[in-house]
């Protein structure tokens, strides 16, 4: 038997019985409280209710540590006395680093951690016997096996001197082959272990730009493209080019995914929480976003960018074209920057909803560069793909002037580039197998395979179009 | 014929022939200059004399850009003001991230940009027809081959399906199959595609401490290994823990790789330069360290932490061991935490000098955990291995509380873990074939190979034990 973990679910499932107006996942305040407009409770208030919701009937216990778990031994007073003579204490910690907190940290992770503890000690110690952390989108890690023909690309590109060899005809697809060809084509000496441009190899932005394109009916250029270690480190970088000081606040959803209240706190600013409303299936209001921007204003705070999650994480909610088209139409009235986290953009399960992203909504409402200020943050972590470990993303930039865009280059330069495996495996979920290619018939199966159980699970669960991580939790305690 | 250009070697060049105090690498300050004890010069001044020294006598022009390009056209007035209505500027731009300033850009850049521009318009523009980026050591991007055993076990990692094919056998070494299931054992569901524990895969840090162990004579804890996408965000995690503000200061060496200063810029933290002595070959004196320190704090600056660079980058020194004694002394006494980056640590090419980790001194002179607060960086990036794409590398960190410690280790969960590929790489450089391995002979001839052509161009270019881009950059402006 097992047992079910989940932060985010215990937070969503705090605000559905509750439905106050608290902060479910932001961490603690990380600015004077006389910033915020709304009252903030701790993230895993001891306090919080039992489970009275239908959604939660197969949960008990949520944590997010477990493929986080805490290394470290708890520190009691007497063992940290210890270490008195070294020079970095609690006291002299960049306090912005005290003050950002993470979902995967916290009084569930510690209760989970706990438990399982007991249970290597004494297996019967529980009536369960094995912890699952689920408290991430983490597939693979619950068995969901990487596309083929990814994977074949990958390998052959880590190890291009089998390409010409005979062998290599009976282990690969024809059409991985050649692809592999076509990559380290566009690789400078095909160099798979040299650093790339800092955006990422221009090639491969161009055949990600050329599958921006083709999804939204307008052009992509390959330079507005920054490929990404995942969606994260380039979350941090635009929150580093906003904040200057926790003057400046970021609105938030909340729910939220807990890397923009983190990142916000290492950066020392300010989230400016929005409510998503459960009555209307997460919706959101443009009222809420106007009146939680004019509080944080009267409070003295300047809201620089509105984080939009879209398709929801962890709301699962799709956001319709003309929800869309007001948000766009509110940062562009507002002066503010639209960062548009789009990383569950093929993880829609119902047929009534479906993903326009908002570079295209501002593009169809006639909205050029010069217009809106806008980010869209891809990662190969979600969708059918779910190839977290491999830390691809990108991030489309737009509507920024040339002195800013370098600015952003510069950032981006500071680490080199991103991995070059994370960087082909951006492009190819970007410019999939196509029809009449080798690949193709078993590519579209396993596509189809992994999202209709994805869309089965959503369905058994809570019947929304949920993010990958939720059908995993809420199949009654069993992963496939 | 080719024209070679490197930043670095232009600074070394700079300092070698004026000796003056000044900050060659530094940023522009990006404190109050009354904090600071020395003036320092803008970074690429258009003032700095021709290049005299005989090291440079096959030099003519540096740049930073080739691998990291200006995607983005210049900005003048008429372009930005199209800009004037979206809302980041210059002037609400982070001021941390315009102080931030990164050798890869700048006069230089901007310069062989030009020239490159000129000779694709003109192929005759100039008396060389093309531009080859030596700024970073990129040794890939330059010919140099991966080492094969790596590459095998990553691609079978990558695709482990064909890990029980009988082409395989003959593709592949059986070493490199054998270390792949031995590998994917270690993974948690053998899913390479899933997030790992935050400081990474458990299994591989137990071999990465082996490895460390069997170097130094001293036990390494797998705990305190934290597995990074290169070197670089590890410096960063270390920057964002220790800087509060432009009042904490950082010891630096002056040459230096600029990662240092761009870090310090972006966290909001001052530089305190330290001078390395060309004329005892780059050394570091313990009397410059003192009076920097002592500057600094009579400007109101505390001083966190010390950064060496060993062996150096750019100059290629290796302390004698005695030499870090004094330096394991000098933090212990003063309170500084030691940042050690230690990524050269392979890149030795004279018999009379050895590399010495820091940790093995610091236990050698009989502190431990408690006495000494010391971080080591090590990269795939760089060795005999030269993998910089593939973004592996490991902070190892010793001498926290454990409180100080969790705080590290949430830090370094906000992105989640390093990337996989990265992971398993910095393990096998750790752990490479060994004697009787069926890999063993390869991999030593491939090796060997290596290191002698860069000891053979390190010899031919100045007589020094040089990280391995300048060898590159050395060779009378050809490349292998």
């Amino acid at each position: 038997m097992r047992r079910f973990v989940a932060d985010k679910t215990r937070n969503l499932v705090r605000r559905a019985s509750t439905c106050s107006p608290t902060c479910p996942v932001s961490p603690r305040p990380h600015h004077p409280p006389s910033l915020l407009s709304q009252p903030t409770s701790p993230p895993f208030s001891s306090s919080s209710p039992s489970h009275p919701s239908s959604i939660t009937s197969p949960l008990r216990f949520l944590t997010a540590a477990a493929l986080h778990p805490l290394s470290f031994p708890a520190s009691p007073n007497s063992m940290a006395s210890n270490y008195s003579t070294t020079p970095v204490t609690l006291q002299s910690v960049n306090p912005k680093v005290l003050k950002c907190e993470y979902a995967v940290r916290g009084e569930i992770v510690t209760l989970a951690q706990k438990l399982e503890q007991d249970l290597k000690q004494n297996p019967d110690s529980h009536p369960f016997d094995e912890i699952i952390y689920c408290n991430i989108g983490n597939p693979q890690s619950l068995g969901q096996q990487p596309i083929t023909f990814f994977r074949e690309v990958l390998a052959l590109c880590d190890h291009p001197a089998i390409l010409d060899r005979s062998e290599t005809q009976g282990l690969f697809s024809a059409d991985a082959i050649e692809r592999a060809f076509q990559i380290l084509d566009q690789i400078p000496g095909r160099a798979t272990g040299a650093y790339s441009h800092s955006q990422g190899i221009k090639g491969l932005r161009e055949t990600i730009a050329a599958g921006i394109a083709e999804r939204d009916g307008f052009p992509a250029d390959p330079n507005d493209i920054f490929l990404t270690d995942g969606a994260s480190p380039a979350v941090h970088m635009m929150m580093q080019l906003l904040i200057r000081s926790e003057k400046d606040g970021i609105l938030c959803p909340i729910p939220q995914y807990p890397l923009y209240s983190a990142s916000i706190a290492l950066h020392g600013g300010t989230l400016v929480p929005y409510y998503l409303d459960e009555a209307t299936g997460w919706g959101l209001e443009i009222s809420e976003l106007k009146k939680q921007l004019e509080t944080a204003k009267s409070n003295g705070v300047c809201v620089r960018a509105l984080v939009v999650i879209n398709p929801g994480n962890p709301t699962g909610q799709v956001l319709a074209e003309d929800n869309q088209c007001e948000i766009v139409e509110f940062c562009k009235n507002e002066g503010l920057v639209l960062l548009a986290d789009e990383v569950y953009q093929e993880n829609i399960y119902v047929p009534d909803k479906q993903f326009h992203s908002f570079k295209k909504v501002s593009r169809s409402m006639g909205y050029g560069e010069k217009n809106i200020s806008l980010v869209s943050f891809q990662s190969v972590s979600k969708g059918y793909y779910g190839e977290c470990g491999k830390r691809g993303g990108y991030m489309e930039v737009t509507g920024f002037s040339p002195e800013i865009r370098e600015q952003i280059y510069k950032v981006a330069s500071v680490n080199l580039c991103s991995n070059i495996s994370g960087q082909i495996l951006a492009s190819l979920v970007m410019n999939p197998p196509k029809v009449g290619d080798e690949s193709y018939e078993s590519y579209t199966g396993e596509k189809d395979g992994i999202l209709s159980s994805l869309a089965k699970r959503a369905k058994k669960g809570i019947g929304m179009e949920l993010p990958q991580m939720f059908p995993v939790v809420m199949q009654n305690g069993i992963t496939q």
